[in-house]
């Protein structure tokens, strides 16, 4: 029996409410979550309950609409600035994730269509176009998905880091969602999950979807992915994207890069998922991408019974490196799988 | 006001007790616990209580000498029964460094040198031989440390893995060893310590001493090397070693040698330290070394208020793993620095 589908954000709109799961609690629990506020969702964004690039573009869509839906009973003006002081407020939430500006904006871009309109129906555009943005989603991943599975072969080994699978995205995955097309074909893939310290997704979420969905899935830590490929277990690696520059440089989690040298090494090509718009064209390379900095307390003592290192001591704790482009083989997206040279191809496939 | 040192062993021949720092306690708590049998020190080995290839193998030359002194009184044969079965019994404790089988190798040479004396005699000399092993090993470390911080200088960033410090050792250190000395030389180095998962020796032990020791140590996590790396922090890699083959390929902590493949990606120097009897030349290659697999619980919930990964999820939990010679720019023993071609150079060394 195939467990039911997790759902990382649904907009509950009788309650005007954003429903999501809350993230930080798997695979203990499965609880969701209805936030009644932006600063609510941007709390969830913030702390992870909502996370992966492509569902924090959908949460932040919804917000934006949930956010011009709570000040529709006010003056035109304050509609207005209440509308676009929720969309800052969002884009700030998060740093390095380009979907969640790029769903803004659209947003945004929405409103500004729609801004000689009266106020419900600038409202009910903003929904539609938040609906759009998730159901675009769906649909991309499952493009993706068919496109990254045509990369691999029944048996693979597979390896990915962090989580983009179903609940980091609206269904699918983009990482995760060939090998989970590839489940349902029967391809027999055997994935590898770093386990992704210090927040654990590989453990806590990828672990977990793959099992669920009755894939043969290996939990590793991040330190062991060489052994992994030097054993030869391993035929391609997929890993999801935050933003990819348009020289094809592309920043995801912490610890991709390595993955990435590693691959390079063992002779494994190496895949990046995601859908067009986490593609930036804006940001020329990498170096340009802004790196979220988050707590030290996230390694020194989130998780555990007491903390495990000494009090004081110095900790850097980026959450995100940037990947040369010159190690990836293919930028996988809904309109297909972008070759090097980057520059030329990814702008040729956004202008499709 | 330095701290007083932590002696990872000390015999306690008055109360025929090993003396061992707990290592599985830190950094939270400093317990040294004596260990009365043979069943003790192996647990404590076993356990990582003790730990550290020189450290395992100085426990391992007193615990034959405490199997010895406690067959004294047996008939004469029963005592050498007592003696080999207690050094079979130590070295099945773990698989792969080879100090361990070297200390054991030194105590049974010893005994059987001293077979035709009186079973008083044969311990006495037992006795000296563990103390020589350990002697020989703080003066190993003391040169292996000189020798290192000729590679170094004033100033760099030097990136370690695992834990290779005093109480890895019996003092100073392999890897830790020139970082130690030449913060009392003042050359101001600034340390990363990958924090080594999933046993944290690198967050709990070597952030630990460092910081102890007033050195510039930030601490990371194991997927974070690259991006340190990248930033242009680094400039030499120290690591230790629980065995090096005859052809240069050296067996350290799982996730040793993604970082040697980060540091040539990155051309930045990699440096395995270690005392000579960490070389097996009876071990061709790299593909020899025994690799221990831990218990998968190590990674699932060890350390955790709560299982991190979802039950009965496969888990792979090599506790080391091997580093091509080609990956390594030298190997650092008390006899100075071996360099490649390894296979000439290190059988060179161990003939001065």
């Amino acid at each position: 029996m195939t467990p039911e589908p997790l759902i990382p954000n649904r907009l509950d709109d009788e309650h005007d409410a954003l429903v999501i799961l809350d993230q930080t609690l798997l695979p203990a629990r499965i609880v969701y979550r209805s936030l009644y506020s932006t600063e609510e969702i941007c709390r969830a964004i913030q702390t992870l309950q909502v996370r992966g690039a492509p569902a924090i573009g959908v949460a932040a869509g919804y917000g934006a609409y949930l956010a011009a839906k709570y000040a529709m009973q006010s003056k035109r003006e304050d509609f207005f600035a209440s509308f676009y002081g929720a969309c800052d407020a969002l884009a700030a939430s998060r740093p390095t994730a380009v979907n969640l500006f790029w769903a803004l904006n659209r947003m945004r871009t929405c409103a500004a269509g729609h801004g000689n309109e009266p106020v419900s129906e600038i409202v009910a555009a903003l929904r539609r176009e938040a609906e759009n943005i998730h159901r675009e989603d769906i649909a991309q991943n499952l493009a993706i998905s068919e496109h990254g599975l045509a990369l691999l072969r029944p048996g693979d080994g597979i390896l990915t880091h962090c989580n983009a699978g179903p609940i980091a995205t609206s269904r699918y995955g983009t990482a995760l969602g060939p090998i989970l097309l590839g489940q349902e074909r029967g391809y027999g893939f055997r994935v590898f999950a770093d386990e992704t310290r210090p927040l654990l997704q590989g453990a806590r979420l990828t672990a977990f979807e793959l099992q669920r969905a009755g894939v043969d899935v290996t939990l590793i830590c991040d330190n062991m992915a060489s052994a992994v490929m030097k054993n030869g277990w391993v035929q391609a690696v997929l890993v999801g994207c935050d933003r990819v520059a348009a020289n094809g440089d592309a920043a995801n989690k912490i610890g991709t890069s390595g993955v990435a040298i590693l691959a390079r090494h063992y002779g494994i090509p190496f895949y990046v998922c995601g859908p067009t718009s986490t593609v930036d064209l804006d940001t020329p390379t990498g170096e340009r991408i802004p790196i979220e900095q988050r707590d030290p307390e996230e390694i020194r003592s989130l998780w555990y019974e007491k903390p495990m290192a000494p009090a004081g001591c110095k900790i850097y704790n980026p959450a995100f490196d940037v990947t040369d482009h010159s190690l990836i083989a293919g930028i996988v997206t809904e309109k297909g799988v972008a070759r090097p040279p980057f520059t030329q191809s990814l702008r040729a496939m956004l202008e499709k």
